[in-house]
């Protein structure tokens, strides 16, 4: 799944939202820079307590920065907006839609399979954190060679909340040796997108046995002497869907996520 | 409310909730330093959706540091327990009981009062990081004055979620002019306890009209040239109750706290 990097990059939330609305499928990575990206769930409203307490029990994979109620799909208004305009339904480039745990449809718009009793959580994406990264000059290899950022399912079992209940899922940026602990200081500053890395190295210990078989996204290629740098990744939540099976989840596709209006300085501590 | 500092400073978590357990009844502001302390608040299961969702949209206040579901009175075992062995029914030194809002009881166990479908929130306390305040030299006046922290409900008004709607209640510490930017830099690395000031000087910018007279806690004597520095209270969902009057809610009595076993360290960042 090759992206060509460039014209849309530079492009505001806004308008990067109405090219996905009209139809543009690609992975979000390096578009708007210095917007928050976030991951999308919509759970039926019964299992809302279960997926907030899921979140709060795994901070480090969700990290919730909104929750939509049933029949909200923007939040026009609010002080720190997250989608100041548009549609939660429509703006982001690929959905999935799940049906018992199962993946039914990969749609560009998700409206004809919402349920108005759908409640929509919004989970800090790492793709936030790449725009200070490359400012510090670290490479993210994913965007150098066009491809979605590969992710993987770990071994490591998340804290089940309610009837949730699944694997942690995370990312992959594979780094040169001098600059691991500048990613780590700089990314540590960002809890709200995953913040620091939850390994670095050793992927055996993770449960991964091939790094260019990623469960989600595209493999990269990894330059000799650099290594796997892990981040806790918002894909999490959805592969907690896969094994819990609900009646009905409605997701982002892995990588496309939905762009928002809140600048990423909002979300830098301390 | 006066309390005789010292012969309790030094106890382990252990064994200062033994001490409450058995009756001792005094506010727990420089008990066992190092220690984690946190806010209870105790709903039926059917509100567990809206205080979560509550905390979600009001983070300054309610950080949520743990959730015990029905049945579950410590969490012995746990990754990181915060009650690792005892009862969360006992094991603060004073609760209060709302029914329909109201204040109804102050007892100093709750066992009596609890319910099976009781869902116990925990919440970060800013008593955490009086602890690295100290180390660093800065005065507490509340402790050196033997008193409950001032505690005030204002005019700003939380996010609502739900049925949950109410003020933000704020704790305050007055501070020396040149001492005010090292507490903030401080606090700001214990997002778990409530994190960086919300209002520096000007109480009456919050609705504060008389620092005198805390709606919750004692008053204390501000020196000469001092600020009042104000940081969100875990007690602002007690505040929302109150508000929002749910059948039953119990909770600690402010600044009577649950000192838990987790160390402040694992609250840190960066």
């Amino acid at each position: 799944m090759s992206q060509a990097a460039g014209s849309t990059a530079a492009l505001s939330p806004a308008a990067a939202r109405a090219q996905f609305r009209a139809g543009l499928r690609r992975p979000t990575s390096g578009i708007s820079p210095g917007f928050a990206q976030v991951n999308l769930l919509a759970l039926p409203r019964e299992l809302g307590f279960d997926m907030l307490l899921f979140a709060q029990r795994n901070p480090k994979s969700c990290p919730v920065l909104g929750v939509f109620e049933p029949g909200q799909f923007h939040d026009a208004g609010a002080r720190n907006p997250l989608l100041a305009e548009g549609d939660l339904r429509t703006d982001i480039p690929a959905y999935r839609v799940y049906r018992d745990g199962e993946l039914t449809a990969e749609p560009g718009d998700a409206t004809q399979h919402w349920r108005e009793d759908l409640v929509a959580f919004l989970i800090g994406c790492s793709f936030t954190f790449e725009a200070p990264l490359l400012e510090a000059g670290i490479p993210i290899a994913h965007i150098e060679q066009g491809v979605n950022v590969p992710m993987y399912k770990t071994a490591i079992r998340c804290e089940p909340a309610g009837r949730l209940s699944g694997p942690l899922v995370v990312s992959m940026r594979p780094l040169p040796a001098d600059l691991i602990a500048d990613a780590v200081r700089i990314t540590s500053r960002y809890p709200g997108v995953h913040g620091a890395p939850v390994h670095i190295g050793s992927p055996a210990e993770l449960g991964i046995t091939d790094l260019d078989a990623p469960d989600f996204g595209d493999p990269v290629q990894i330059p000799a002497g650099w290594t796997p740098v892990f981040w806790a990744c918002g894909v999490t939540p959805q592969a907690a869907v896969m094994e819990s099976a609900p009646e009905l989840a409605i997701s982002h596709a892995p990588g496309h996520m939905l762009i928002t209006d809140l600048p990423n300085t909002a979300l830098q501590v301390p």
